[in-house]
């Protein structure tokens, strides 16, 4: 996080430099001081041109070194070529904090990646803060405050956003008409979200936080923010590069590295982000967060001008994962009597067979006002129905919704409609904060599911993580084991290496060949498995090196002789280096543990279906350790697998807690030892009396 | 599909007798009267009413026996408890199409049901059709004809619709601001969407259809319908109530059963309908058809106003299933010169760092220019920027894209933008019909994925279903076996069942006693499994009740006194009948092969991964028989096992061409065989050589 006095004087800085700023003005000509003077900011302005003079009645400055302080904020508005020798100007004058404009460094060529980096050299020297290249840079509407060079509508609401695109500044107003403080963080060189969220977050005026981002440097750092600040304020999360080709899109982009989508849903779910998929969504969220300050929990109650938008509206909650309420019998008796006699009264209220007779406002009032002091609903969505038609403008609801709904400030009241009201409606209905609209169902129950998730599952929840508890000589054994290796431990070491970390291993031991292969079987007790060992061989099963079920010595003598005969066949001079004679457990449920290390996030650990077909069935959760054993036991929940851990039919309950000291240890393992990038145990079986790794992959970097 | 004329006569009467119609006018009268005359409707109209006398002009007859001529089609418009005795009347004036609005029949309580059934038995003596009951009826905006009590603004656009709910009526404009010609069937009592399509598919007046379904009673003909309407026309389903909670709401609403949301997914995937998620995606849907005739094919060209946004593009595209193109080298070459030298001139394309020099204007008619005749690209998305700014209006650029995506009418151009444009954005791009809007890129790339599907996946589709053809001596097996026995067939039974229809099953026999297995088991050929025989065991695995590789007399005896003791201990007091002894597989995958027979589809055929994880797998899917082997082949890809079949890691291919004779043979025996309500082969082992059933489920009606 920037200290206090940064992060203000990026933010709200009382005087800022534009260094190498236009000196044309007016139409189209993208001058950053003329947005500052129209947005009324009252801060000093220095514009900084060689050519002096002035300009818009301010007077302007050769060099910053003319400039008569040190200001708080500098913003350079050059073209990239003109960057490197203008923030030397910047350092020379003792500038903190730098914000860069123009295009074309890590996200333009070679040429611009080494002017980036030589401006992070200088930047280090002087203890300089930046932010950008490639950023439009700030908004603060509390301030009125832009460094941008165009000025676009964005008129005050209580959103915080930080982005890494220039999009959401000119977009802002599409979020949800406005904004309160945006940073847009561009290449994010230095100061990223990370270094923000938190200000956002403790920031008074602001409802909700925005993150667009497109690539993490420090994905720790990052969740570390992202947990400070979710307690304190609900955090809406939209990942773009997110699939491979807009992964590419992205690195070549901003010049920083893409992860791998699902380490980063592993991070947000982590830290209790809500992360949505398009921008529509984002508006939907921000829309609600900034209506609703809470929702009791998560039985919905619908009222609709027709039968068949009522079963739209249960779709619609049932598919977010909200319930149907279950409206009191005093509510009932209340509402019932004004039905036909062979109408059904029930959640969901079909109220037009009450509205054909007693009016559609009449109604409306009513069954709102019974369903919103009913204390077993916790939520209404309300569906209305045109009124704009030739001459039924009698049926306009707008006012008695907003009316009765700002009685119940507690309880949220959203509103969709079917007719030609948009936008209309969702203006009137909006105008003072107490209703949402939205245009269809399945966007109200999706905002709602939001409110409930943010409210009742994230907010308070308790942190996930762990610290980290190695044994004694544990550290020790993998540093003999590990050192001077690099690439594929052997499998022998692999296990070792497990072993030490308080993995367990099925029973085995190597042979050079038969006779020491028969002694091995005996001491282990048939029936034993046998594996081929040899450098060149990844995928033993390929080429028949893995024999199972070997039930006494004369078996083994003939799969020893067979396996060899079909390797020499299959991958012909293999180095061979004997064979692993390993206990055979056909009992037990197949799985896969891993850990991959990603650039960003370090760790990330890996929980699923194992087996041969661990690919086919893609039956994986991931999470990012340390990690609680509560989060390791979600993480296991997650799975399709766990159903058949918890005794599916004809197969016993696993030991989970020897499942989660296995998931413990590896995190730690891999959290101990960085040189290990990538491992896997597969499969490792699972049964209920042991937990049991039979093979494992160890790659060093 | 009804007959031309009464098609004709439902929604382009040449007279109307509106029965039982209120004497009120004005403002909250419901008057469908008043309606017809603002509308224009050029037909002669009789109002029916008892107390006579003149509404706006119209002379009112007392009862519809005074009418002077039998109208094409009356409306009954009564409350429910007055219809009964008018639909009489209808039928003594020898009226053949009549529309019901009251609700409260099976929508209703117990005295509706039976009301309405008292109509359908007036309407098969009398020979005629009924639309509703609860319905608004008909709208034929090409004829200035409506049947509503409420007069909606709803102008001409060529949408077809039919529906379950006024709704749709109400919110026509909302799916696209307007409708050519649309039939909600209410309570669908008699004519339905199966009725209606192919006249609306065979209008050239309009475009596209939508369909509105809650729930169906003939899913056979509905699919007919549909499959003849496709070919024809894009046809658009939105079927609610498929949640089990919101299929509760629909059965209690239309009165008809509502089935399992996957039986319709397969029907619709099927007939080649247009599945949507909600009303937005309809709307959205329609957009593009009425504008687009076409689409050669799924390469999206990106232009974009920011970086950003371009990687938004790539990732709404991919999720979608669209490909990024490939823009020519002609094209590249063409525009890279206008970039600096650091800029990336490629799809998406960024063109902001030429826009900031050349003008946006200038810039975005270059590009666009460019990509459209680029061979390489079929289509365009254009995420634009905002510039409803204080001064920046010269960035509209809602008239070049209209006027150059005019002259390439055969490639898209879908038009999203950053920035408080909407709706301004939408109105004036939409316009003249060239062009589409979207909120944002995820729909944008979800109405080309739309247009890609119908015209290239869906359009000319070659019929998937094929005729049976049961072998002699099928059906007389089957009818042996069947006679007089209902519930759970015997396992035995079962086996000779499927053997009869060409389903091979694993070798085996029944015996009493240990001796009779020894015997049974010397002449299959060890190893073999033991499976208990016993009427009051369903699932034998977890009492166990199944042995597998038993490979000797020994191992059998063992077997057969650990299984009666365990089952003694687990379930005791079952009556055991024996056991079955089997030849024992084990090698190949385990699948399920499956039948159900549902009310509205009749038999669906079933396929999935089998043995005892197949809850747990949930990797199944579902087809409407008869199939043809085309289909058969594309039921079985859609599975995760699949990729197991075509030959995964150590696996090998398994024979698809048996597979798939038992999959035909599954269906054949389940259409020639009403009886059978229910049946499960699970697991049937497959590999290379062999496919062979091991147990098997025959439930009886």
């Amino acid at each position: 996080m920037l200290p206090d006095s940064d992060y203000k004087k990026l933010t709200a800085p009382e005087s800022i430099a534009l260094v190498g700023v236009t000196s044309r003005t007016g139409r189209g000509s993208n001058s950053p001081l003329e947005v500052l003077i129209k947005r009324g900011y009252q801060g000093r302005i220095y514009p900084v041109n060689p050519k002096g003079g002035e300009i818009l009645g301010h007077r302007v400055y050769p060099s910053l070194s003319d400039v008569p302080e040190v200001p708080d904020l500098a913003v350079i508005c050059a073209p990239r070529d003109a960057v490197v020798e203008l923030f030397g100007q910047c350092a020379d004058k003792g500038v903190k904090i730098v914000i860069i404009t123009a295009q074309g460094f890590f996200d333009g060529d070679e040429e611009g990646i080494l002017m980036q980096q030589e401006l992070l050299n200088l930047a280090a020297k002087n203890s300089i803060r930046i932010l950008g290249p490639n950023t439009l840079g700030i908004v603060n509407n509390y301030y009125n405050f832009c460094t941008s060079f165009i000025d676009y509508i964005n008129p005050i609401k209580p959103i915080g956003i930080t982005c890494q695109t220039g999009t959401f500044y000119v977009g802002a107003s599409q979020l949800c008409t406005g904004t309160g403080i945006l940073v847009d963080s561009g290449n994010t060189t230095d100061i990223s979200v990370s270094d923000v969220i938190g200000h956002l977050a403790r920031d008074p005026r602001l409802k909700v936080i925005d993150i667009h981002l497109e690539s993490l440097h420090d994905g720790i750092k990052f969740m570390e923010a992202a947990k400070d600040a979710v307690p304190l304020k609900p955090v809406i999360i939209y990942k773009t590069g997110s699939s491979p080709a807009g992964s590419l899109a992205a690195s070549s982009h901003t010049g920083s590295l893409s992860g791998d989508d699902r380490v980063f849903a592993a991070a947000f779910q982590q830290c209790g982000l809500l992360r949505v998929a398009d921008i529509e969504e984002m508006a939907d969220l921000n829309k609600a967060f900034c209506t609703f300050s809470g929702i009791r929990g998560n039985r919905i109650g619908i009222i609709s001008i027709s039968g068949g938008a009522g079963v739209m509206a249960v779709d619609a909650c049932v598919r977010f994962g909200l319930e149907i309420a279950d409206p009191t019998r005093a509510t009932l008796e209340q509402l019932s009597p004004l039905f036909p006699k062979w109408a059904h009264c029930d959640n969901p209220m079909d109220i037009w067979p009450v509205a054909i007779f007693h009016g559609y406002q009449n109604c409306l009032r009513r069954f709102l006002e019974a369903y919103l002091q009913d204390p077993q609903i916790d939520a209404v969505i309300c569906m209305t129905g045109s009124f704009l038609t030739t001459d039924e403008d009698f049926l306009d609801v707008t006012d008695l919704i907003r009316e009765i709904a700002g009685k119940y400030p507690d309880k949220p009241v959203v509103v969709s409609s079917c007719g030609n009201n948009y936008p209309y409606y969702e203006e009137e209905l909006e105008k003072d904060n107490t209703v949402v609209y939205y245009f269809s169902l399945e966007r109200a129950a999706r905002a709602l599911a939001a409110l409930y998730k943010y409210h009742h599952l994230i907010k308070n929840k308790k942190d996930w993580s762990a610290a980290l508890s190695l044994h004694p000589g544990q550290r020790e054994a993998a540093v003999r084991l590990l050192a001077g290796k690099t690439g594929n431990l052997s499998q022998a070491d692999a296990l070792t290496l497990l072993k030490a970390y308080g993995i367990p291993v099925a029973r085995w031991g190597r042979a050079k060949n038969i006779d020491e292969a028969a002694a091995l079987a005996a001491g282990i007790g048939y029936p034993v498995t046998m594996k081929i060992l040899s450098p060149d061989i990844i995928h033993k099963t390929d080429v028949g090196g893995v024999r199972l079920n070997i039930e006494n010595t004369r078996q083994l003598e003939k799969a020893f002789a067979a396996m060899h005969t079909e390797i020499e066949h299959k991958q012909p001079g293999a180095r061979l280096d004997g064979v692993i004679i390993q206990e055979y457990l056909p009992e037990g449920i197949e799985l896969l543990l891993g850990c991959k290390r990603d650039p960003a996030f370090g760790p990330v650990l890996v929980f699923g279906a194992g087996g041969v077909f661990t690919e086919i069935l893609n039956d994986v959760s991931l999470r990012i350790p340390p990690l609680s054993r509560e989060e390791i036991k979600a993480m296991i929940e997650e799975t399709r697998v766990s159903k058949i851990l918890a005794g599916a039919r004809g197969t016993k309950a696993v030991d989970m807690e020897l499942l989660i000291n296995c998931l413990v240890n590896l995190s730690e393992l891999m959290l101990a030892n960085p040189a290990i990038t990538e491992m896997d145990l597969n499969p490792l079986i699972a049964n209920r009396d042991r937990v049991a790794a039979l093979d494992a992959r160890v790659i060093l970097g």
